[in-house]
């Protein structure tokens, strides 16, 4: 959602809706009849009168090209603008197309005369019919068609956020034990959090927790957003890096908090990746005994992994994640906007969950990556959206079958075992996502040999990371450390290493008797074809 | 529960029983039949043939009434232990009476022969049917009858501690959303809390968190209960004091536990007041995201308000439990043994959240409060068990509605608008239940003047507390002051002072229209008989 288009015949309101509307996003809001009024110098009739339609549809196309450059603005349009093919392309390309309509009677009411209204001059009615029966199929060709018929403005502007969140919006319900509440994906959403909050909290305090640099170069757009709502926002900035994941930056926190009168009635909006929102979601569940969470995830393992699913953390000296809570948030946003300023190394790591979100539970999600990754990679709206909501979506299915973490939920670490300890191993040279991949590729290798997995799904499993950039056997790395690793990790749950292993594109079972042998060979056999796996 | 005594017949097994019984509740074993082989130096039968069976029962019933003193013991008897009438009162009295029944082909089998059973020598099937015939009635009357006919040794044992529990614990279920778990109540039933972990956890690490004095007089039968149930338990303590209350006390908590290996299948018990139960159920609702957590309870306040709910919570330096979580316990274990070492005011302090909890839901308590009032105040079982379960179940109630402090969960709150002004005012001179006592007999004079309470209900309100020793009329405090603090607090709750005023004995409801006018007349005609007011 770059820009909002509003097109419909004149009367239908689209200059007040646009106005209004681009108040609530806090866009800027731009009128094609009053950008060639303000260049030509003249009204429009006056335009009309000396020039002719002719010489103003030229203008008006002109104008159109170059106000759909820009970004974040309401655009209202002339009545006619839809006249020329080449501008309902310009403008569709441009944004969400929102066609307000209205009855000819309503219309009638409200033109009253023809005054200022050169195409009506003569038999008002009359023409009014005319270019309405001309007309309609271009104005019922947009994103979102509006009947405006005896509404009030207000009304107007609301239905149209509620259309737009909708149309923009790929939006999955999670329903947990503590709450249901929305996980909404999309492309430039995030001018829709103000209306978004309005849904699920009644105070109008909003912190918002962040990094500078993500303040830097969002903040003023978030901030604008909500305050364009009627929120009063107090921005608090954390340092990036895992070491800001601890009880002194909570207490830090809860200062702020207090200090700036937010309550329960009040929203946490964390925005970020992994760390701000496990300190963050620490701090919204323990502040007050709990406050509303919203979750903003900015990198794409924060959209399709950590964001989802309640568990928040900060560290201790003793252990990572030590000490947490399980809460859910009141609402995710994931905006893939915030994406497209990615390193492209930290979009391939972040695709590794989503591959996993495949194997684990969507074989058309595996699928659409198979088909898709160039375009995915290039962060092409469309099929990113849709890996991204898949993705959620198997996340979200397992987390309501086990909020807590008991069992079930262990099949989310497929690639893991062995992703964790190879991190470990490699002193975190790797990105998680990296491990995740070289992790799946490797638990896959074992479900081979163990006869639970088909050669061939293994094969595509591989081509998929490699084909995504990612690595899939470790390069440098002693063996032996990884299994060093892993047993660590078996004393520290208590004595038992279960693996969660693929029997299908789709489907992971939890596996508690995988053969030494096996993990050892396949953890030797590993041998980077690119480089040194010893 | 002072100590459990085994009766029944020869045979049924009552020593090996008992010693094992002994062995899990970390309590003494005492044989009647070896402590007076022991003080005669010779054997039941050598006694039976040398001075006959009046002699023996002369020495039986001196080491039944010397045992009966004594307490934490499991009494096994001689089966003719109960011909005795006074022996019988003896036992009753001393604990809990177990008796073991079984068929008498059962006890032919163990038996097989009279030796060493003088009362069957001679035709052993023909005298112990008879014996049983004669004694059978005196083996029925006891608190438990558990028939042991083809039972393993430790079924028997755990049958006995099953059937001690719902014996000796007063038992309310708490169904909310976060988990279901039961609350205990009774007198010394923290022995069988070893036996109650059991249920609700599978580890066997137990971290205990309380305070220093409480450790030095109860921690060692506590530590002894759960080590003779196979728990490895670490101690842990905290001064006492609101100051312990904050994020610095959970960060050493979170330290020694990761040190002694405590993980999400141990527990902790916090054993304590309202302190230990805030800080520790902070702790273990964050620590790992949540551990089992038990509350034990030693304050009445603690066993009939603070322990139930699931509300925990740190101090910050910016306010009083700003920092929490909302986590119910997986256990609550009420020992009124524990109430027998607070000093009487605190007892009559903590008494006021009984009477509270009779006139926000339960008419029969605030009549059993009425009735019994001074058999509680010193601390007689049973009408004080009764008190507790009675005003647990009142707040169970409410919290089962209402678990994340909505709107029902308000009511609690009656006494509590006007107390903790008066708290605050009276800078911190009285005790929380004393100025709840206050808070109680002005609110409810209010409700009187509005009409809404009737002035005999008022009256016997008033009665009840001055009769418990509470004071009813705030002395040496500025009106002013209590006015000033509930504006303050009315500021920090978004601008509504609403109270939760008594309609009847047994219901109250949320007023938010409280005229100012008969606020200030109750505050300023509040004049204690005993002191002055103002």
């Amino acid at each position: 959602m770059r820009n909002i288009v509003l097109i419909g015949f004149m009367g239908t309101g689209k200059t007040a809706v646009g106005e209004r509307l681009a108040g609530r996003l806090g866009w800027a809001f731009v009128d094609t009849d009053g950008l060639v009024e303000a260049r030509e110098g003249r009204t429009i009739p006056e335009i009309f009168q000396s020039q002719g339609e002719a010489y103003f549809r030229h203008l008006e196309s002109q104008v159109v090209g170059e106000v759909c450059l820009g970004e974040r603005q309401v655009i209202a349009t002339g009545g006619g603008v839809v006249l020329r093919p080449e501008n309902r392309k310009l403008l569709r390309e441009a944004g969400v197309v929102i066609s307000l309509v209205a009855e000819p009677e309503a219309l009638l009411a409200r033109l009253g005369s023809a005054e200022g209204r050169p195409l009506l001059a003569g038999n008002v009615q009359g023409n009014l019919l005319r270019l309405l029966r001309e007309r309609e199929p271009l104005y019922r060709d947009a994103d979102i068609v509006l009947d405006v018929t005896g509404k009030e403005l207000e009304d107007v502007v609301n239905e149209c956020l509620d259309r737009l969140g909708e149309r923009v919006c790929e939006t999955l319900t999670v329903r947990t034990r503590e709450r249901v509440y929305p996980v909404h994906v999309g492309e430039g959403i995030v001018s829709l959090l103000g209306w978004a909050l309005g849904k699920i909290a009644s105070g109008r305090r909003v912190a918002l927790l962040t990094h500078r640099d993500l303040h830097a170069r969002y903040g003023e757009m978030v901030v604008r957003a909500l305050e364009a709502s009627g929120y009063e926002v107090t921005v608090i900035t954390i340092p990036s890096g895992e070491r800001t994941k601890s009880l002194r930056t909570a207490q830090r926190l809860y200062d702020c908090l207090a200090s700036s009168r937010i309550d329960r009635s009040s929203i946490l909006v964390a925005m970020g990746g992994g760390v701000i929102g496990d300190v963050g979601g620490f701090v919204a569940s323990t502040y007050m005994r709990g406050i509303p969470l919203v979750h903003l995830p900015t990198t794409l393992l924060a959209q399709v992994d950590s964001s989802i699913g309640g568990k928040t953390a900060v560290n201790h000296p003793r252990a990572k994640n030590l000490v947490g809570t399980f809460y859910q948030p009141h609402m995710v946003m994931a905006d893939v906007a915030f994406l497209r300023s990615l390193p492209k190394r930290e979009v391939r790591a972040g695709l590794a969950e989503v591959v996993k979100a495949g194997v684990v539970g969507d074989p058309d999600l595996f699928l659409h990556l198979e088909q898709n990754h160039r375009r995915i990679l290039s962060l092409e709206t469309n099929p990113l959206v849709e890996s991204i909501k898949r993705a959620v979506a198997v996340k979200v299915h397992v987390v309501e079958e086990d909020e807590r973490d008991q069992n079930r939920r262990m099949v989310l670490n497929y690639g893991h075992t062995i992703g964790h300890a190879l991190e470990v191993a490699a002193g975190f040279r790797y990105r998680h996502g990296e491990a995740v991949a070289i992790g799946m590729a490797l638990e896959a290798e074992v479900a081979r040999r163990m006869g639970l997995f088909p050669e061939e799904s293994a094969r595509r499993q591989e081509e998929l990371l490699r084909h995504i950039g990612l690595p899939t056997r470790p390069r440098a790395v002693e063996p032996m450390k990884v299994l060093e690793a892993m047993a660590l990790d078996k004393k520290a749950r208590g004595g038992k290493l279960r693996f969660a292993l693929p029997v299908a594109i789709g489907h992971v079972e939890i596996v508690e008797d995988v053969p030494t042998s096996i993990l050892e060979e396949v953890l030797r056999d590993g041998e980077d074809p690119c480089g040194t796996w010893s």
